[in-house]
């Protein structure tokens, strides 16, 4: 998906991942989102990757930040919150920028209540990568930078 | 998941995945079975991990092989192909042995066809990886062994 | 629906329509918000309507521009996007402020995903125009305008 | 869809609405068939429209009108009364007739009972115009015509 | 319902009700159509009631029946066979004529096919009568002529 | 179902069904238990119809009193109240002693809420009498005294 | 609801709540039926409330109460137990009786099993309190006491 | 949930809320939002409670002050509006900061259409308490100050 | 199913079939109705078999002519169109006539839209040949026939 | 579940088998419930098992039986006849008493009406013995008594 | 789909087909097995059709032998049995040999349990023949051998 | 079902059956297949009842063995471990040997995951035992075993 230039890459979190780390660690774990962020940050630098990262607890922030992406990101990296299960704005806003976006959830969400079995966003989503924690954030930029395989 | 001693893992290849990279190529790729497998091994020696990979279109055959894990696998990687959709014998498999499973998906199961939206073996497993080609076998692999993040 | 004075339309463009012309041509067209803006403008001046004209991605928005409308607007006319499907806020605003509303859609969303048939929008909407293209939205106006029927 | 020559457009009136205006006002209104109709010809007259009305409350009736529009209409208008819900056998000839065509209906189908919620005919037609009352037949002529957008 | 003048009823016969007593016997025994007719007629004559008795294997054409029955019917009496179960279109003509209307089936369809359960056209009839055989045409005329309860 | 002997008929109503006349007069109308009981006494003994009336708000007692009909009942007339929708025991009780039995409901249960809408007990009931008052317990009394169709 | 007079309220317990704090404490509470009673009774004394408290595992039973309650009762507080989710009869009754009616549930009944979530009561009582404890009870006195917001 | 220490209590009204006893007043009565509030702080400095009151039609907006309420808020009552019949999102957050939740409806949801006999809200907050207008909003501070039970 | 004495069918082609091979080709071939009648004679003559064909819009004449088939048809080949995923009287007519009857359709109708995969006509058909284009006819004809196998 | 002190069982019959081996004999055999009382109690005698046998057509009677086993009963036979599948208040008393219950039916429930299938009782007895006729109460008393497996 | 060359076609029967003839015999008629086989042969055989018959009760041996007939099979003739109704795994072989294959059952499955009314092959199937018995196996020749229609 | 003549049972363990005993005791006990066989062997042994058993963890084993005992098998008992679930093929299998069948599960499949709640071999079993350990293979073999009730 990228070669020669370095690979831009919008990471998107959506609503209550500002909490984490810090309640439920049973469901989420103990890692903070400044924490991910900063493993993020230093992955994607070894990498020459370059990051945008936002938190938001608004679909409209979101929505809007996935149309800025437009004309600077090769790859969206979106772990949707509960905004997964039936946020159809931030399905539309992704298929209309048509930017190669891989979906992340931290914990399994099949293994949890009936409502989270289903996303909204997979549909239009290149992929999705499910309950591997914080690293799943990381094999999502791995995926988009292609390469080794 | 693991550390200091080499990492084992199972990969189960279920129905179907043996035609891979010879047919339907618009959905499932060009690269063959074969191919994942070589780059599988590959990326497997290089990190010192000990694969066994299986093969087969016979669901009796997939539930023997992950019993006979037992003991032996640090770590299972399944496509299950079609079966992930009803093979209720495999899930309980999964969860009797109860070695860390990641679910992959060359393709994107969730703009496929309805029936392909459900997965009765992902609530039993670790993790999902879905719609990211033949690099979700390897994304998988250093799911497994853990490290870097 | 008014006579003597001059009408006053509240003109509603939800979700991702600012990317309208711009994205998916082929289910949206190539004609842009802009251009969709200035041919209401155009046709409003020359029947004495007056219009306000809003788009934002974000629901609390378009609430609050229905509550703004009270005390002004004779008619709205909304465009929801994928709001439609299941912002039941924007459905009790719309119930609330008891003005009649013309529900429009560019697409036929009847003839695509399934998730799409259904509006909840529409049980406290006057009406629907829908599939019509930008074309829709002056219907709209000339509906709300009554007259030569 | 039209330009240069006339336009032809067939005006379907499905069952019972040849009762219009003269029961259940509360739901339909008080404008009879006659009056729609003499509106739509005056209103195609003045554009140099060519209209076929046919009413009628045979299912059968309806498709063979459908049927003898090919090669004659530009577009069609279509109220298919109660059968919306479940002539799959209409749907099916205005698929295959492959002319535009606009589904009218009078009160807002949305706001009464489930069954009037699903068209079956709606994936097929090229637009609906919904609750507008007899105005709804005018703003789809229009609609047909095309033209200052 | 009825009182002093003579009592006018329209009875309606749907599809197949025309080989009654001609076939499967065990589901809807062995009198013929024209022994329920004269046994409602000679009942209706011993009590001056007027009939019209109607039977089509048409939709439109028991549509058009009811339709007719417009300032002369006090009643409706209407077997509507397998259209019971789809038929909005008689649904609609029952509630626009705004006729007393009972519904009476021979068989008790609540024992029979599931699909037999669900009657579109009851939530708009007066009352049903089921099970009881060519009775239950009668006990419909006594119950609409009113009377010695 | 009778012939020389006279006819014995139990008659049960169900729960609520004491208020009848008193409380909701718009769904039941006006008239009380006790008329209707008083009419159908008289029109039994014209008859020569035996009688045993019951009326319970308790399901057991109405299973009970089913029972007890077994060898002295040619027939049973009941309204179930709101246990028509739930109560398999009764379902049960009726289709144990094989006595004909004809459901009765005062209101068409048609066209109030969905779930009354079903009946468990009209699987094994000969006939259902609907929405047509307190005069259909006696077209069931006339129905199980067969006779002059 | 109420005023100058003596407020007259029915407290009906329902199926199993006899033994309540003797058994499943960690859904229940270790309160026992008495001392909620108890309580209820020092509450109304103090306030001029006259209570009668009925506690009965049979549905039949509580409709009594309910009937008995007319010409009595200002309102009803009922926890119907088990009932909740499928005694129609209960809910006829509350509907006939036409007396404020509030009901009450000690645990949180949407964080149980699925069948929980559905009271066919809750649509025809005033209102709910839910997964308060015992203080429900109380919360539904002042309810019913009105007064003081 | 509260002794010695004064109680702090966050109350939140959604979507539409602020349109209170202006609109709808049928539905929802004539009480405004403004003469709600100063109950509640009337009601709340009588008892030494501290109250954080927010009304928001964005669901983020709602969410952040959810968040906020982390080691300042002993207590939060929410009255949805519609969100409550799809926010997941909100469902998170009070999932996330475990404070016990009254979730509050002014009117009876469950008499109402259909899509509002759900919350997805209800089976993480401590209780509900439905259907008993601007008095629920006392009931719930009163419940959660604990005490004279 | 057939023997000495020459074999009689009724063959029915349901609504919009007529157009076959006109319109639609990629769904429904190039085939016209006329060829496919030709084809069908030239095939019964040569095997002795007598043919009526039939091909209507109308759901009563379908069934008419059904009717009309008693006592002359040894076998009915029935292509019902649209009208096979709704007419309740055309299954009725068949299961009446109690005739041999072999449901044919042009396409795999399984392989298209959702409604299309529902006949409510199989369960009383002899059985059926879809998706084998208008051999199917052909096929229907042989087996009615019976013989070599 | 029982050693040293003799075992005590309560057995329940539920609506109807009261009837047994008197109706339907096809269904439920020609065995007499007596003649299944004494062969428990032989059975039971000759194991110094202590029984009591409840039969009762009322709820609330089951109700009560399983709250006066406290204390008393190391175990519980239920063949809850048609109240398995709806008697939640029943389920609710097993549930709240902790005995091991055994859940008994005469009849294979799962190869009979759809709405037999489901208990609402299994998921709170300790297990089910279903269409075993009435040795499967002898099954279920063994099956309590523990012993020589 | 042959012409010069013969043709090579696979049948495939599922299981429990082996015990054709021997058992249920209403359902499925008295030939056997081996005797249909060896009508397809002579049939085969009279047209220089090459065939490969196969019978498994295995899943995984059907997958394989789909897989084996790639490069020989011109068409594929396959009765599942019960894996009709979930083999997702055959369906998907079906689909990835894309071989020209035709689904034949002997009886009509439409017309029993509800489960087997749906078959998850047939959507990838080219054609179904159902319910013409052994003969269906011959017409499915004939329509793969294709010719003189 | 037996007299005279030893009785032949065939056993069948279903998929991950052999793992019993070895994992997830909590669900399944700590009993081992090998336990449980060695008990079923001596009960048989005493009781001169001859045994077969078989534990496969592949469908098409257990077919083959349902078919194989035909002739020799006067009962089966099968535990189908998670082929319960799905597993069509199994109950043809079963339905068509015609052998007496006792479903035996060891743990209280109605009180684990919805999906666990049906059984589609229950229709064709001649009952069930659930829910009561290893012992329930014992009280399976003394039900076919008949005798003293």
């Amino acid at each position: 998906m990228s070669s020669g230039k370095s690979l831009n890459v919008l990471v998107i979190h959506g609503p209550n991942l500002n909490l984490l780390g810090k309640r439920e660690p049973k469901v989420y774990g103990t890692t903070t989102l400044d924490e991910i962020n900063q493993g993020l940050t230093k992955f994607a630098q070894e990498r020459g990757i370059q990051l945008r990262i936002v938190q938001s607890n608004h679909e409209g922030d979101i929505v809007d930040a996935i149309h800025q992406a437009l004309g600077w990101a090769d790859g969206i990296i979106i772990n949707p919150g509960a905004l997964t299960h039936y946020s159809y704005a931030i399905r539309d806003a992704i298929a209309a920028v048509d930017i190669p976006t891989i979906e992340v959830h931290l914990s399994n969400i099949h293994a949890r209540e009936e409502f989270r079995h289903t996303s909204v966003i997979a549909p239009v989503s290149t992929g999705q990568i499910v309950g591997l924690g914080p690293r799943g954030y990381l094999l999502a930029l791995e995926a988009l930078l292609g390469g080794k395989s």
